[in-house]
């Protein structure tokens, strides 16, 4: 089936625009989590977002549930691998290996509050990969460094560990609850990811521990993010200083591909996005037509 | 005093801006109305704005009303006549003759429903006027046509009555109060204004009753609207096809002047007003460091 639109992304932006393509009878997907949004359900008060007066994120995040499900529309938790543009039609790869196709894509992906580290462009698809159920096996009986922002993705960590040999895990998050015996923690983030033709070194400023040491030899590094940056997730896409450039109508470089919310820049506020996810909403009808 | 910043129109754009400015502890002044937004009340039912389900327009404005209450703003009510770009800072004045200075301004005014009419601008302050306050004593026991587009405006109507000979109303509303001896009704649009050095008749297409001729000679003529074009509120600013010229940050051509919501263009979405407000805010914030 070939949908009008695919959006990627569960926070205001994204659902902003599933409820206007929904309002505009249109046959979309809309990709997220099942919390809708990581960083709203941690927003602590709101105090600036119309209509809602000082509401906490959990509160907003129930509202926009309760929303998406009077208006019948469903969230795919299926994560999102890559985005495809073909002649006149995009293909979604999810990392399950599903393939889905629209017309139109809205990326409303988010921003990455985690900066990158340095060598990560470099390597990417060269050692370094953003899914371990798409590149895992390429890691059987090796050694692998795993950096994961959230607790949510630690089943993943589970999956590279039953087929590496050795894991390094560092983790972004407080309670890991992962244990094995080829799971070596560490609490220090690494600075640097080096090689040759692929990845074969993971740097620390110091040495993590005394058994593990400043530079670590590694065969690949899994970063296992809670969004993966639109220029990863869209080849082509323009971007500018880690933000997709948009026009006033939310259209991107690539013929039929837009952004809302956080991914076309700051500031990154509830009410920006859901605008943002509103016009690229119209803009997607428009396009249509 | 000097305000930071004032905010021109109360509709979702304005509110927007007014709560993130208050979040961030500037000094401003919001201009609208009681009732907030006309528009808004009017609203049957607003599918598509996040965090609020099906909501009609007299619910949403009474929680916008909420939500200003709560974060202490209140809106003037006054009307605002013009705003003067001077050396760094604006000067607001209202139709009844007061003046406010800011360092910046948002316009949030809304766009006009109701189609110019062909002549209107031409003779604007040649026998054009938008602010029966500001220039109804120049038509004393003068004959003067005023279009009025809302019952709220009235009381205007009423001032303007008192002043000339003759009043011909042409109202776009169906319940009218107003009963003057002077003060004759047409049900019907007019369709030129037309003159030489200033206003002299009002051309319909066909004469409105067997008494008003289809070329009615008149002084001036009144256009009582809702929301004033931009334009005749703020001398230099660029619009294009009706709307004002914004870039991403929601800034105009004019330093300092800023705008958002439905006067910036399509689509006319109350999640796209709140979003430009309160990118809008942010701008304001970034330009008084």
């Amino acid at each position: 089936m070939m949908y009008d639109c695919i959006i990627i992304g569960s926070g205001p932006a994204g659902i902003s625009a599933a409820l206007t393509l929904q309002a505009n009878k249109k046959e979309f997907l809309l990709f997220g989590s099942e919390e809708l949004s990581q960083k709203i359900v941690k927003a602590e008060t709101i105090h600036n977002y119309p209509g809602l007066t000082d509401v906490s994120g959990k509160e907003f995040c129930a509202a926009l549930k309760a929303q998406l499900s009077a208006a019948k529309i469903t969230v795919k938790t299926e994560k999102v691998a890559g985005v495809y543009a073909l002649k006149e039609k995009f293909s979604v790869m999810t990392q399950a290996g599903e393939a889905y196709e629209a017309k139109t894509v809205i990326l409303a992906c988010g921003v990455e509050s985690v900066k990158q580290i340095e060598g990560e462009e470099t390597y990417l698809g060269r050692g370094v990969s953003y899914c371990a159920t798409c590149d895992g096996f390429l890691y059987k009986n090796k050694t692998i460094a795993v950096i994961c922002t959230t607790k949510a993705l630690e089943h993943e960590i589970g999956y590279l560990a039953d087929l590496a040999k050795k894991v390094y895990l560092i983790p972004m998050y407080k309670e890991v609850e992962i244990d094995r015996e080829n799971v070596t923690l560490i609490r220090k983030m690494p600075v640097k990811i080096d090689g040759e033709m692929r990845v074969k070194n993971l740097t620390f400023a110091d040495s993590p521990t005394e058994e593990i040491p400043s530079v670590l030899p590694i065969d690949g590094v899994f970063m296992l993010r809670d969004c993966v940056s639109p220029a990863v997730l869209v080849g082509g896409l323009e971007m500018q200083e880690g933000h997709v450039v948009v026009s006033r109508d939310m259209s991107t470089n690539l013929k039929g591909c837009f952004a809302a919310g956080d991914c076309t820049g700051r500031p990154y506020q509830y009410a920006k996005a859901a605008g943002e996810g509103n016009v690229a909403a119209h803009s997607v009808c428009a396009f249509l037509k």
